[in-house]
């Protein structure tokens, strides 16, 4: 676990790779930064396996969370939403990138929608949490859509670790804050 | 090189991507834990080309070692041969879960081995080290066969972490200790 | 930024995924150190489109900024070069990989390459700063010569972190320093 002190409105980043742990991490993080818990799912669930393991989720977070399924508009729900919340974890932008993507793949746009989110996370009135992946370690892609999703979501990595407090980086498990710098964070 | 010390029968997490020098600081680390040391392999060679392979890194690590293949029961050949070593340094897990889904791609029955892997590791008698790979910090592979491969290589790099005293992310041939936090181990 | 003293003529190695502001970093990195910068690009135009954003890309680094386009002979110029500059920027070295294997792929010869080039790094009379690409941390691929493109580049990436004074490792924007390694740089 992460030991430093996190305060209430916090804006957290947490950043990993597939089945990193991400998730759990921004779960107990989130469980520390008040009772109004707020989870905006960006993942809509299209068919009834899908709809179960969403179930699973909800379920396994318990009572204490009011469970949001915002595929796109993340930047309006933060806006709307934040001064009735503690905390908002949004798991995750990858996927709501996928869905902007999917709806319109103008690059000017999905830009502006960056920015748009970069703003309004920077701006809440609640704390944020924020789980991305990191999906430019691989070898080049030779799909050009591929190409184009992992360029966005770089470009989404940096903006919301440039307006967050705090970046966590989660390999197999264990979170690695990154921001502030090891360095920083030393007594 | 890590400086800080390893205690005898340390558990060690070395993660990495491919050609990052994970097996070098392996190697490095397990000379350091006594003279009694086994290599498990998981690779096990199916032509001349990879015999030649295994036998020329068979040559340069040296007598010191003992060398087993073992592709898939790590957990038995941990739990039998353990009292009679001072370390064994398996290389690699991500191998092993190749083989592991080649036999038999059940979900349920890997991660069974996963967690019975993790036992025999977190109550080994003798050090152990493993060598994985980190494979989900690229884009979302299409091939679904894939996709099953890359959680089941998370779930199983955390599982190991968690077992683990001690884990190290290499990159570059730099191994860079996550596990105690960098904040723990300062004096 | 990354905070303690860069020496005049440090080498330094940014590594990091697709977009994770390597290049950004590096031309901050570098206006600290001395005037007489000279920019070495491995990427070299081959149509409109690609010599348009050259161009942007040479406008936005300014004046200050002497722009060589080299996508083979690196050595050769960090030697020839060297000691008319206070800083070459090379960006970046997994282009350059590229264009060697597309120039021709054997192995010897890469090898060869790749030494040449760590052994003029570490030796340049000016400061160096190489960025390179970290691709080895996604699915192993299915292609052939992605599977060897990736091997080369992690031997790349060894090769010259052995010969740096700093490495870093970006993610998100964010510059982590991994050498020398944050126990080492702590007071």
């Amino acid at each position: 676990m992460i030991k430093s002190k996190i305060s209430n409105n916090s804006k957290i980043l947490i950043l990993g790779g597939c089945r990193s742990g991400k998730s759990s991490q921004a779960l107990q993080l989130a469980e520390n930064m008040g009772p109004r818990r707020i989870f905006v799912a960006t993942c809509v669930p299209h068919d009834k396996e899908m709809q179960r393991r969403v179930d699973l989720h909800r379920h396994e977070r318990g009572d204490s969370w009011t469970t949001r399924e915002v595929p796109l508009d993340l930047a309006g729900t933060i806006r709307k939403t934040g001064s009735s919340a503690d905390v908002m974890l949004v798991d995750c932008l990858t996927l709501w990138l996928s869905n902007l993507l999917m709806e319109n793949d103008d690059e000017a746009r999905i830009k502006e929608s960056i920015r748009d989110l970069a703003q309004a996370v920077g701006s809440a009135a609640c704390g944020v949490i924020l789980v991305s992946n990191e999906v430019g370690a691989g070898i080049v892609p030779e799909n050009r859509l591929a190409r184009h999703y992992r360029d966005l979501a770089g470009w989404t990595n940096q903006a919301m670790a440039a307006v967050c407090d705090r970046v966590v980086w989660t390999v197999a498990g264990i979170p690695v804050t990154i921001k502030p710098s090891p360095q920083e964070c030393a007594p």
